[in-house]
């Protein structure tokens, strides 16, 4: 049964470096920020239902780094990785991410977690170091993701 | 004396989440990098020369971590942090970089090198997650220590 759906804002402005992802999670805070923190609790949400997640390295304090994988059904692996700057819980963690298939490619993501009526609002924004790198994300599975790992966080907070 | 003068380009485009600075070092590569990547090479050069520097931590390597600080004439300590996303020698290094003075006012720093006639171009660019966040860093003291920190890049540079 795929998960309830969350609704979810993104913006990305034409010409601007950087892209936004707004949606409100009805569950508390705290989980909702496991759910950022914690790989076990991150697997479950962070890709689309047809790819499998292989955490690597997930040192999610300030100054620890992460490595994860996609794998889909033909055993083919899209690697990701980056470093934590911050991770303040429960309110902020700042990253870098770098898909390793397009190496250069770097943003830096800043997700902000506020208690709000109905639950969590959840803000990821992300900044990239060029207008294409930031369309090619956006066009490229970030958008057309963005509601469905939502619904998929929504279902894993509630759940704890 | 006053290290000799390095013709720098400063851009930061009104209403943009990025700056850059340009700079043609005459030095080899191998030296230019080595003053961002070795930690008592960039103290000669990084800050105004006003300003003490203490590195406290320098883990100039893919993952590692880093906090410097200014420290001036009365012993004000200023301190700035960050991690390293890539350090790939003698072509590019990705970082993060945030003043603890303005905390959550965090940047993504790409320092880039290039082997041309003359020597070295040295490009740094920097990306902010907010358009105020970049405005303060380009009027407090990037845009008029930029001149002043090529000039003095150039000089540690030339004499290893």
């Amino acid at each position: 049964m795929p998960a309830a759906a969350i609704d979810t804002q993104f913006t990305a402005d034409p010409g601007a470096l950087d892209g936004t992802v707004v949606a409100v999670i009805p569950a508390p805070r705290d989980a909702v920020f496991r759910c950022y923190a914690q790989p076990e609790l991150l697997a479950r949400w962070w890709s689309p239902p047809s790819l499998e997640v292989r955490i690597e390295r997930f040192e999610a304090h300030t100054g620890g780094s992460w490595r994860m994988l996609n794998i889909d059904g033909d055993g083919n692996e899209f690697a990701f990785r980056g470093v934590f700057h911050e991770v303040a819980a429960p309110e902020r963690i700042v990253q870098t991410f770098e898909y390793e298939g397009a190496p250069g490619s770097v943003c830096l993501q800043t997700a902000t977690f506020r208690e709000v009526d109905g639950g969590t609002e959840v803000t990821e924004h992300a900044v990239f170091t060029s207008v294409a790198d930031r369309d090619g994300m956006a066009d490229q599975g970030w958008r057309d993701f963005a509601p469905v790992g939502m619904a998929q966080l929504a279902e894993v907070a509630r759940g704890l």
